[in-house]
C-alpha cells in the first residue's frame, strides 16, 4: 500500500499525475491520500499530519510525501526505512515526527535514476519524477539500496515537535495544528493532564479572560461552549462543541497556552 | 466495498487514519468517499447525500457514514443491515433518508469491542475506532449479529425529510440541499409537477419578483438566465444556466419555495 | 484503469454516485480521480488538465471527464479511442488539448442505449446515465463500435490552445491557467526559452514594471522573490519562490505576457 501527503490541493492534476505514474509501475497496489490540503509550503503542518497517520496503516506501508519548497535546489530526496514501512520524500524536516516516534532502520539518498520516471526530471515536480516511481518500486518490492547512496540516519534533517515547560501551576506549551473544525491541538501531552483536574488559559489578547475547563469530551459541554480535552492523538485539544474554535480566537501555530492543574 | 460519507473535510489525516484502519483488517476492500465535505455536524445534508448516493452502489456494499456532533455522548453507535447492504455510524438521524426509502432488515447498537480498533476507544474519534473497523469487519463477512446487542428498528432515530403541502395554486415545500454548483434542490418531488406547465416562486424579500419557468434541461433557458426543473436524484431544483443561483439568493436550508401549477 | 476528471466538485455525492456506478458494472475496476475542482463549466480548464495528465497513465486507461454546460442539450455524448487508452464525455472542446498531441483512431456518438445506466437518462447528470457506464464497459473491453454510431474524427469538437506569437523581442503569449500554489501557466512552450538568456514582462496595469527573471528552478531566487521558469508540463511559468504570484498579480485566463529574449 501507498499514501499520499502533499500540499498539491486537489484542484489540479498532479496528484492525480502521481498516481498514474504508480500505476505504471505497480498497476494494483493500492493507493490512499492522507491529505493534499497541507498549506503550501507547510513542513510543519505536514509533519504533524504524517506522524498522526502513519501508525494506523498496515505494517509494510509505503509514505510518500511531498511538501517541497527546496524542490530543484540541493536539498536531498530521500527514502528511509522505519520498523513499519518506508517513507518517500524531501529532506527537509517533513519526517521529523515520524523519525521521534519510529524506529529508523536505513536511509539512502535517492540517486539512482534508473527508478526515477525520466533520467531527466524536471525541477518543479519531483512527485511525479522522482517520488512517485520510488514508492511504488518500493511497494513492489524493490529493495532500498538499490535506490541510491546510503546515508547516516543521524544525518536526516529532523524538525522537533515544538515542546512544553512545567511551570509552577502546570504546564505551558503551544498550538502545533489547527484543524478542519477548528480544533486547537496542542503540544501538551494527554500524560500532563491526566488524572487531574485541569484548566486551560490562553495568553493572548482576545483570549486572555477565557478559562476552558478541562472535559473528557465535548458533550460534557453545552452546545456552543468552550472545551478542553484529550484529543484522538494524545494532545491537550482545545474545542467548541459543534462549534468552530479557531473562527473565534485565530490563533497561529506557535502561540502559547497554559494548562493550569486544579 | 466501503463507502465513506464524513463532515472531516480533506485537509487533515482523519479521513486517511481511517482508511489505514480498514486496509489493516480487509486489506484489498475498494473504498470509494461520498463525501468527506459535509458541513460540519449538519446531520440533515449528510441524511441528504447518503439517501442520494446509497442506491447506486452494488448489493452488498457497506457505508461508513460520521457526522456525530455527539460523540463521546450516550447517543447510540450502530450498524443497520438494509436490503442493499449495509450502514454504520452514529444513530443520530443520518440514516433517516436511507432508511425511509429502503427495507431494513436489522439493527445494533455496537457493544462488542472485539471488533473496535481499540477497547479503549478515544472520546473523539469513533470513527477511527469504532465504525471504520466495524465497516471492515461487514464488509469482509462478518455477521451483523456478533457486532453488538440486537435492537428494534423503530427505535432508531429518524430525522424525515421535510415535506410539502399542496397549496390552490400548486404545492409549497423548502429548500434541503444547496449543491457545489449553486443549485437548489427542494423537497418537492417531481410527481407534482410532472405533465404540467409549472413555475417556481420564492416567497423571500430578495427574490420576491421572481418567477422561475419549469423547464426540461439548463439550455431551455440562455446562459445566465433562470432555470427550474427536475434534477437527477427526482426532486424539483432552482438554478441558473451555467451560473450559481445560491450566489444570488442566499438562501438557507429550510427556506420555503412554491410551486405554482399553470 | 479509469480516470475521472470534472467540475462537481467533492462536497456533494455527485463523483461518489459516479464510481457506484461504475463499480455495478466494473467492480474490481481502478478508479483515479485527476480532479473534481474545474471550475464550474470551465471547459478550457479542464482541457488543460486532461491533456496535462492523460499521458501518465497505463496505455489502455479510459479518462471519462464531464464539464459539460450542454448537458440535455443536443451537443453530443462521445467516446473516443486513442493511441494510449479512450476518452468518454461531452463533445465541447474539451477533449481538445488531448486530440491535439495524440493520435485518434476513432470515435462514436453514445446512442447505444444498452449501455447506459438507465434507457431514460436525466437531462442534468450525464456523468452519472451516460459517462460512467460507457467508461466502465470500455474498460471492461467492450468495443468502442457496440457504443454507438461512428462519427468522423474531423467533426469532433475542438478547442485550441491559445497559441504564442514571434515578437522583435521574443514573445508573445498569454495565461491558460493558474494552478492552487498561484503559479501562472503561459502559453509558451520550453522551446523558445531554451538555452537562453531571458526574462518576463507582463503588460498588465498593475505588473507593468514587473521584469521577472528566467531562471532554472524556484530555488534560484530568494523566498518571496519573482520567478520564471519552465514548469513540469513543458510550459514557460512564473511564480514566486514560495509565494503566490496570483495573488499578487491577479490575472485571469487569456491576459498576455511576454518573453523577451536578452
Amino acid at each position: 500500500m501507498i499514501t499520499l501527503l502533499t500540499d498539491f490541493g486537489t484542484t489540479d492534476p498532479y496528484v492525480g499525475i502521481m498516481k498514474g505514474v504508480i500505476t505504471q509501475i505497480h498497476p494494483h497496489v493500492p493507493i490512499v491520500d492522507l491529505t493534499h490540503g497541507i498549506p503550501p509550503q507547510d513542513i510543519a503542518a505536514a509533519r504533524f499530519c504524517l506522524r498522526s497517520a502513519y501508525r494506523h496503516f498496515p505494517k509494510g506501508s509505503v509514505h510518500v510525501a511531498v511538501v517541497d519548497p527546496g524542490v530543484g535546489s540541493q536539498r536531498r530526496a530521500v527514502a528511509i526505512q522505519i520498523e513499519e514501512g518506508w517513507l518517500v520524500g524531501p529532506d527537509n524536516g517533513l519526517f521529523g515526527g515520524v523519525l521521534q516516534t519510529s524506529a529508523v532502520l536505513a536511509a539512502v539518498e535517492l540517486t539512482n535514476s534508473r527508478y526515477w520516471y525520466t533520467d531527466q526530471p524536471s525541477r518543479t515536480f519531483h512527485g511525479r519524477d522522482l517520488f512517485a516511481p520510488v514508492g511504488a518500486y518500493l511497494a513492489k518490492g524493490v529493495g532500498l539500496s538499490v535506490l541510491g547512496t546510503s546515508i547516516s540516519i543521524e544525518s536526516l534533517i529532523d524538525l522537533p515537535i515544538p515542546g512544553w515547560t512545567k511551570t509552577d501551576a502546570g504546564f505551558c506549551g503551544s498550538i502545533q495544528y489547527i484543524d478542519h473544525f477548528g480544533n486547537l491541538v496542542t503540544t501538551i501531552p494527554a500524560d500532563c493532564v491526566q488524572n487531574h483536574r485541569w484548566k486551560i488559559k490562553i495568553p493572548q489578547a482576545s483570549a486572555d479572560s477565557l478559562e476552558i475547563p478541562g472535559c473528557l469530551t465535548f458533550s460534557d459541554q453545552q452546545r456552543g461552549e468552550w472545551v478542553a480535552l484529550i484529543g484522538s492523538d494524545g494532545w491537550v485539544e482545545i474545542g467548541i462543541n459543534q462549534g468552530n474554535a479557531q473562527a473565534q480566537l485565530n490563533l497561529s501555530y506557535g502561540d502559547p497556552v497554559a494548562v493550569i492543574l486544579e
